[in-house]
């Protein structure tokens, strides 16, 4: 018996695997791009992105008198198969095939045709099938409004669902610990190097403001995203579908989802240009930014034990060395970091490939969105086991912190408005030298006598007002 | 006599040219960073924005009691001198310095002070001078809370005065030219291949579309720019600062550029990071991505004239070649085109500079503002430039848009919703090997009368409703 | 009875699912890194990798006398079933995890330790293994100089296996084509416009040019690849390693892989940062902008099939429109382009984190590698798959072709050097503006009489010599 | 008396200012392309560029019997002064213009004409002159293949002028200090973590190895770079060009510069792509890579002076702060860190534009070898200023060297060949919990005699053999 069924599209015959539930149109592209197939599948968020949409428009034509009911019943039975993950195994296709990303959407096409056929008592083999993978799923569609559809879809989902949580979750947490640490006072350092004293709850405050207008910005850019280009059809002009279609397309798919989407102002755009995904990934780049800052902070703060700053604790999680017993490393930190790096670089693929549509139609879709989601998934995630792993168990290492700022010369700085400038300069230049403390110089240089020394230097009145 | 006279810092003597109204910080400078000196200064608006904040601070400092009027008041003069363009020669000091901007705030410090002292009737020679740079001009402030602060008047300053007029003056012409063609139908091209048609203002409607949405990504960012970190001083803790200083500062900001500025919320973050400066960035490369996206439909629309698309008419604004007599090239698609790629690249290096702040400092700040004023001018010029001498003038050549339409094969597309997708497939196919009209071979298939044809495949008929 | 089993680390227990043959540092970093899991598993590429330097370093060890025969050869066993894939299961740690790779490497120490035990005819449950992890399998190597080891090995075999042979597939398809049309006169363009002929066979030289340099270019950052970090372990001193042992177990890995990798000349670079990784992936990136430009220009020159350029034709591989029937995409060129772009990108992530190392280690390395391979990966398999599915069916249209290079108006060029620039800008630009030939037009206006135009303008004699 | 005159070229009468030295083309580009003129300016190495190039084309003109000795002589007397920068005022042309620097030749041709008219005893406003900018100066060449040209020797005379020699001072100090540090044994660190010993001069070992292997990358590109375009004209099919041409040309050129110019293998790549300038500046963002880890550990080993590593003196060029009396900051290391991120960066827009070359020329011709140019000019400057200003003047401090060794707890690394690496982790592990010394906990967890250990851990044999 044959491992393979004969399945035709528009081009001729094409063997398939004997159960699977996809076509002609599907197997052509396994066949044709086996590029990187074991690593690259088109992300599985764009499938059931698809499949929200594929239901929605089932719906919408229904309503609009152009597609039977049990038709439409039947489709959206396969999306809820879809959306519960268990027809996984029939979307192989990878992120490097047509850019507009229409062999996705025919592979969506047959297994919700096929499948549906099946449900409905059919066999794989008949020659005629209920559902018609174009003229029924995908009526009243084309892949260059579908897959921008999907794409928005799933980037909307997958920021508000992963990322957005992932960031504030985190963001929360340093903001506890901001809180913790409002009154330990320690040094500064600007260049690498010592300087006037603030609290350990300041600094972290800077890495929470850092997070809240991060997340302002990815939030600012959730109006474009949810954006629909469903209903502009094959170049944007909604040709082959009913009246009032976009709108309400866009409101089934609001409604399915629980989000607030909306049918594109202008569709032309919408296939053409992807700027929704260029601006948002650079709101994640941004946030990307704010994270290699403050992972970097975090690492070089708990860097040591002996040798380095040693002024946070940040839990051991891990054997850090597979040759230097008992070492310890900021190792969520590390991953942190790679992901920012790994962002910045999505971000470059996603510009190239959104500046390059032409004319009607933007041919960089798969690998736009791949990147994007990837960077989402990224940040969220990483935020999650950096917060879990990493922030949550930091803590301060008091007695360390004391003992850098009492030795700092920058408390110098308080002298300014007392004994000027230049004076000042020169007080921790020469204690620099010599070896002294401030104030042994301040006095000996006759600046200042030793009670107006204490007077003025006060780390913990130079660090103004505690929030 | 000679071309020197002596200044003195905290270091030490320095030699300086005897009639520069700088001192021995900037001379310092100069023989310290001998980098692109010739091409790479520090951009005239970063000097302009310190004019605005060091004569805001002035009046702050003297309202607040702690600077005494007249130098008050020869402060404000001086800056005025600055941002009246007068003093420009002062200010020799290239990006490539300290990562804070230390020398370029000494530069201007320097500059205020000597060129007051000599507006008060002083020599540049005296050894006492009217203003001292630290104690009076730089009075509450830190080159970390001062140059970050003119990065964001810059930059704010530069948006709304150049980057933001430019792309609204090309959106409103690309407007103009939208409905100017709305009612020419045109063949759609999707993969460069025919595709369903459309007009001509629907093609031009979806360019406007991205520049307003690029133009509301910008001014999404404003808030973050609008965040100043005066008053942050060395390391956010405001130390040396009299009390109100922060929100006073601003106002006067504010006032004087007449722009919203406000005092940043959080000043740790305002030092530490420039995440404004990437979010803000992130937004011009997205227009920069919509840009390239519509001057190679452009160009490329107005190939030819005779072995190309030749849809469009553009001005002929040189001789195109040196060799080939007679040729015009597109020139304008092509500056802009190299903007757009170069305000990408800067996007990156912006990204670089503000994942790298350390602790309490962020020590990439005159490169990041340099390529930020960098990409917003190029934008903001270069889409006047387009304007002027390509936009405006661009015509839609209607015979050769009516022969493409007339020809195309894609036009099968309206014979979906009548005779399904495979047979309409089959028509659009043979009648490509045979070279026949769609016509010709839907009638000799049979699957369609004459009649039916003339009535179902009607290209205006196939452009939904224009607005 | 329990699906778990309890395993040691320095740091303590830990449950391990009772049949992996990992132990507790693979299971922490399971559980410390739930990143991105089901997507970014660490390459199997590496895992493989690892398998040469972990029985390279065991022969090597066993050679200088401080390991056992018997372990030696156990430790090969294994190596050996990693090589073949049969242990690809319990590789079950992701590219975001600590940034010396420690954990893939201690998976690797486990999976050895684990199955030799085994092998051995033991327990995993036994308390006292016959290998251990860190005192056997990883003796004499640190994570620092094992991982790498193993980025160079996995990078330099993807490049020798799959980025280079893909090139050269293609390369040379690109050089068959450019000899079969070596005698097609063409029509030059540059700035999308009409300019002087050529043949399309020069067209593609350049195309096999680019390649031909693109290969060049990876070939020459080889050698740089070919230097190993092994034995320099923690830091770079080699410390813990026998004499000689850098040389021989960079001989035992060029033997057992038969490529001509030596021990890297400075442990300290090799460890600390990856400018090899950098440097070859910069030509990945030469090789990618290469492919776009191909890609671009082929399907550019492929289109139509009525409203385009058409010039050339390429295989119809899949129905191109889900809604357009009978259309055919340049679905190769779309997934090449998108394949340059993500290139593109993922230089950036490389470069960002090839400059972070500190001191002594470079912790950027899991990102860096899965980058490089998934770059060398793409541009082998797309290589390939735009090979044997468009460049290898190209045919050129040689009326399309004949028809624009007869109507050219810039065949003009030829003329310069019989009547002067400006004279033939004269004949073309009029006969541009009244639509007539250009003979027509330069017989009209006097500068020549009928029979020199036949005489001097023959596009044949516009292409100089053919090679 | 006006100030302009009348010019004229093949479009028509233009204003040019009175006394300039350029004509109608030049004009017309200033007028039509206001885009950044005060900061922009084509590269002035470009111009020179240009002047080998066009008194080479002449030398070989009139050897080819071409062009009458008087003509080669005059053009290449001016082509003599704009070598010696006497011109330089009459090259006002931006990079943002024509993407293939056509009005850039325009502009040469137009000035060496007319200064070569004047020269010849002419006036400005004669009608006939001596020169015709295309028919004598550009004779036998095109902007397609001059301009590219320009661009390989501009490149090719940087890197060898400024770039290379500038990497290899830098180099030779740090060789310089490797060798002087090499005794000095200090703590390891690795993530930021104190690891085993290594020489100071061993670290900086390191760095040298990295620029080696920068500058034999950078090396690798020169010949690519050094295939001219010259000779393949308007499309690469050397129309329009004697006998010989091309390599007579590129020996001439050669000649002129001392440098192994060659003619290009193949004229169609060498328009239509700039694969040369995009793997060349590979190269350069791969050793910018290396500059920012360099000058990263540089200046946190020299952080402090007393809160920080401070294991490193770096020379105090400049007070570092405007409000923090006696503060030096490490800027010569933010200056390099600033350029390594703009290379990045630069290197992003080159690949943008380096990959939309269509059909037979690259137009972001000036936007490439802009950035090229910049990023060639910023390292080699860059590695001076560093080298002079900083790398000469490093001194190790010792004693803060020596604390930080002998407190480490890793030195139980040499411990694990001796006891393994289990026992030697608890040690570690309770050593730095409990606040002792390594050898008071190994001692009293009985592991080993006070005897042994002072024999096992010694720092200086752990850093293995010095070079």
């Amino acid at each position: 018996m044959s491992n393979y069924r004969i399945e035709k599209d528009t081009m001729g015959e094409v063997q398939v695997p004997v159960d699977a539930l996809y076509g002609a149109q599907t197997q052509r592209s396994i066949e044709n791009f086996k590029i990187a197939q074991d690593i690259n599948r088109m992300p599985k968020e764009i499938i059931r992105a698809f499949a929200y949409l594929k239901k929605a428009a089932a719906i919408t034509n229904f309503e609009a008198g152009v597609l039977p009911k049990e038709k439409m019943e039947l489709i959206s039975s396969v999306c809820d198969e879809i959306l519960e993950g268990k027809l996984d195994q029939y979307f192989p296709l990878v992120v490097w095939q047509t850019g507009s990303g229409t062999q996705s959407n025919m592979n969506v096409n047959e297994v919700v045709a096929y499948r549906g056929h099946v449900m409905a008592g059919g066999q794989l083999t008949d020659k005629e099938k209920t559902l018609h993978p174009n003229d029924d799923v995908n009526k009243s569609q084309s892949s260059n409004d579908t897959f921008p559809t999907a794409m928005h879809i799933a980037a909307y989902k997958m920021l508000v669902e992963v990322t957005i949580p992932g960031i504030e979750k985190l963001r929360n947490t340093l903001a506890a610990k901001s809180r913790q640490f409002m009154n330990i006072v320690k040094i500064g350092r600007t260049h690498f190097m010592d300087a006037t004293p603030l609290t350990v709850g300041q600094e972290f405050s800077g890495y929470v403001s850092q997070l809240d207008h991060g997340l302002r910005a990815i939030k600012n850019t959730l109006p474009h995203l949810s954006e629909l280009a469903l209903g502009g059809t094959a170049v944007g002009t909604g040709i082959n579908t009913p009246a009032g279609y976009s709108e309400n397309v866009a409101k089934h798919i609001a409604a399915l989802t629980g989000l607030p989407f909306v049918t594109a102002e202008n569709k032309f755009e919408a296939l053409a240009a992807h700027d929704a995904i260029v601006e948002s990934h650079g709101a994640l780049k941004t946030v990307a930014v704010s994270l290699m800052k403050i992972a970097n902070d975090i690492r070089m703060l708990a860097s040591g034990p002996r040798s380095g700053i040693g002024e946070l604790f940040i839990p051991d999680n891990e054997p850090g060395s597979s040759i230097m017993p008992g070492k310890v490393n900021p190792t969520q930190c590390e991953a942190l970091t790679m992901i920012a790096a790994q962002v910045m670089g999505n971000d470059v693929a996603i510009n190239i490939g959104g500046s390059m549509g032409h004319f009607e139609l933007n041919v960089f879709k798969p690998m736009m969105i791949y990147n994007f989601l990837h960077s989402a998934r990224l940040i969220g995630d990483g935020c999650v086991s950096f917060n879990d792993k990493c922030a949550e168990g930091i803590e301060a290492i008091e007695a360390n912190i004391k003992k850098h700022v009492d030795n700092s010369l920058m408390l110098v700085t308080s002298l300014n408005t007392k004994i000027g400038y230049y004076k000042a300069a020169e007080i921790a230049q020469k204690a620099h030298k010599e070896g002294t403390t401030l104030k042994e110089m301040a006095v000996k240089l006759g600046y200042v006598t030793p009670e107006e020394f204490d007077q003025w230097v006060i780390p913990a009145n130079m660090v103004g007002e505690l929030k």
